[in-house]
């Protein structure tokens, strides 16, 4: 077993969003962004088979995904998405978002 | 592309745990389950391979463990556990935790 306190990785950065690995194993990882106002997490994909978990914990932005889609997000709404298809963030207010990628490729 | 809301599931039962599937897909299956205060989700474990991760989204309560094991947690705390470990939750206020477990078994 193993905790994980959210609460300990609440750290933003001006140069951009700064990034924590709370735990990575053959099933998941879970890693904590955190996002100032108007900071982005470009979209991207990658040629591996999984899905991703992208769950606003605070704040709110947007979730991006190909050909300029945004859908408004808020803390409490998660995006699911295939690690194949492209998807990203936009920081409306500073903001956090817990990602889990299973697997991990 | 999926996208959920977990302002939608914020319902509580007297009767015990409320329970709600959010996604599953061979990656891995999501689900919230609110308790109000006093109500157990008790220990139990899967003779399965794989990892669940349990997110405390709102409220206070503790992690159970095997042999009495109680550890304090509170919204923004995360456990994450083997699937084959004893795991548990139990509500001291109104709570509620999101679990993901992969892969699904």
């Amino acid at each position: 077993m193993k905790m994980i306190h959210l609460a300990e990785s609440r750290a933003f950065e001006e140069k951009g969003l700064k990034r924590f690995l709370l735990h990575d194993s053959p099933y998941f990882r879970i890693l904590n962004f955190n996002l100032q106002a108007g900071q982005i997490f470009p979209v991207h994909h990658h040629p591996a088979e999984g899905q991703v978990s992208i769950h606003v914990i605070e704040g709110t932005g947007q979730f991006l995904g190909e050909n300029g889609a945004a859908i408004p997000a808020v803390a409490g709404d998660i995006l699911v998405s295939d690690i194949s298809e492209p998807h990203g963030v936009k920081a409306d207010t500073d903001m956090r978002i817990l990602v889990t990628i299973a697997p991990p490729f």
